[in-house]
């Protein structure tokens, strides 16, 4: 990787880069006033070893993803998985030794460009409402259905925060008073039924207790451990009717959820992603349907979509963020 | 009442004045820098008139209100029993004919002053964040426990509005996937299990189906119809022990609520308020309790606490709004 920014990366027009910090990847994008990907360096987060080790991967990809003829850095924008706010990581789940890392500052002072700091889910957020779904929309809600769940959400223009970083953690929304143990310790999350994670557990389960109905999951998987989420989307969008009752069941509590959501949001997007979004098509249209149903009525006009961005939005979502940071023409 | 300003009411200091649009009342305060109300109007709400009716209501109650000689009229705040964005009440669930009326520009134009307008809950939550239990908090949820329930939200310094001004409804938020059936249509939600009508509801139920462990409730009320939210947490007071055991699930689920809430919004500040928080307080500790048992580690420092603002939160809090319109010293 360069060490050095070469001389001609330092002329021409300003570039603004994202950064996606995810618990396995880096994803560093150079993108466009238009939201477009000029150029995308991947690299491994190195999660295990603390703040420092990661922010030195990320200025090597910040390097890399700079050396060209067609720019001058300019800005940059991260979208961190974790609890951020004011310009600082407060703590992060999947990434060790981050509590309260100034992160905003610290590559400031490197790179000596305005850096804009948020979370994934917020970026993508942001994304959705810039290029997406959501396009030039002040009020979205973006859930990211994954192996958990979590959300950035934009109200009258502005991504929530918290006080700590937290807001937006929808997955910990409880759906059911005393319900199933959810992986934070909680009861009744939304997670525990529809998170990536609640899927595969819950497919193991049926696939164990009922191997006839079960034979679909088993045959795809080869054994009931190693049935995961992938796995379930196969075998749904194969017919498999077990799998598609569970599916079915997740549908409904993220329904639910999204009821609450809506009438605590009052969003006019509602934009669904993350792989679960993608495996399990049907989410979409259950959530509609819930919606459409039982939500309040100033808030049932809300449109209920999935993402259609692709897996550098949350890059390209920080780096507008960054552009915004300074000032660059948007 | 007096139908013209007096001379010496266009003398002196500026004059804040803030009115708290209710179903039933109008209470109008004139409110000095510090949150106190000078003097303070109440009229009845022509709530089955619409809205030009209210709106002479609401001239009247604010000249009778500047009738002195300790000010001249600078600005008005409005916190409005509605859906309110953009300075236009959208909608209203107990007042007549109020679709889409730009109340912030109608009330401008006759009084020459600057006008905010905002929902009651909301008024509530800034005079929280700027005189009550929340003073200095920019991270804030107000949850108003009545009849309904309904909340005003301030995150990072900004109070959520919504695209159609209904954020904030947190009493439609389900807490029982497809359980009691609400007064929204919609289940499970927080309000049929806490709010003020749904506790009535299942003490006149548990009365009658139990009427030798109900004597306690029926005594107080003289026959199971009169039963109402007074009447139970008189009777739980007294040491009733069904009274107290309907309350307590009451306070369990707004407890699973409220985990929610703490989730969803990482508030510094989780402020109960509302006719209930006064006659059940027990439920500030439910509450406390299950947001430390269960809430994420980041949202779970929040501080949970019941309103010390008296009946004009909603006054005040509207008239600091206006202040800050007028660009009043604050």
């Amino acid at each position: 990787m360069a060490a050095a920014q070469s001389g001609s990366s330092r002329t021409g027009r300003p570039l603004a880069i994202g950064i996606d910090v995810g618990a396995t990847k880096l994803l560093v994008a150079a993108v466009d006033a238009k939201g477009k990907a000029l150029r995308i360096v991947q690299a491994a987060t190195p999660a295990a070893d603390g703040p420092d080790a990661v922010v030195r991967a990320m200025l090597d990809a910040v390097t890399a993803c700079q050396g060209g003829p067609d720019g001058t850095l300019a800005s940059v924008g991260i979208g961190f998985a974790g609890q951020v706010s004011g310009g600082v990581v407060r703590s992060s789940p999947n990434l060790a030794g981050w509590h309260d890392v100034p992160l905003a500052t610290r590559l400031r002072r490197r790179l000596e460009v305005p850096v804009a700091l948020t979370n994934d889910a917020r970026a993508a957020a942001w994304a959705e409402s810039r290029y997406g779904q959501a396009r030039g929309l002040r009020d979205v809600v973006f859930l990211a259905l994954g192996t958990g769940i979590g959300a950035g959400i934009l109200s009258g223009g502005v991504l929530l925060e918290g006080a700590a970083g937290s807001a937006g953690e929808l997955g910990h929304v409880p759906v059911v008073a005393g319900g199933r143990v959810c992986n934070c310790g909680g009861r009744g999350c939304l997670e525990a039924y529809a998170g990536g994670w609640a899927l595969a557990q819950e497919a193991r389960r049926a696939a164990r207790a009922h191997p006839r109905a079960g034979r679909a999951l088993l045959a795809l998987a080869g054994s009931p451990a190693r049935i995961d989420a992938r796995v379930l989307a196969r075998s749904c969008a194969a017919g498999d009717l077990l799998s598609q009752g569970i599916v079915a069941e997740a549908g409904r509590m993220l329904g639910v959820a999204c009821v609450g959501i809506v009438n605590a949001f009052n969003p006019e997007a509602l934009i669904l992603g993350g792989g679960l979004a993608q495996g399990f098509p049907q989410l979409v249209a259950d959530v509609r349907r819930s919606v459409r149903a039982a939500s309040l009525a100033p808030a049932r006009r809300v449109r209920v979509l999935r993402t259609r961005l692709g897996p550098g939005a949350v890059a390209i979502g920080a780096a507008d963020l960054g552009r915004r940071k300074a000032d660059l023409p948007a």
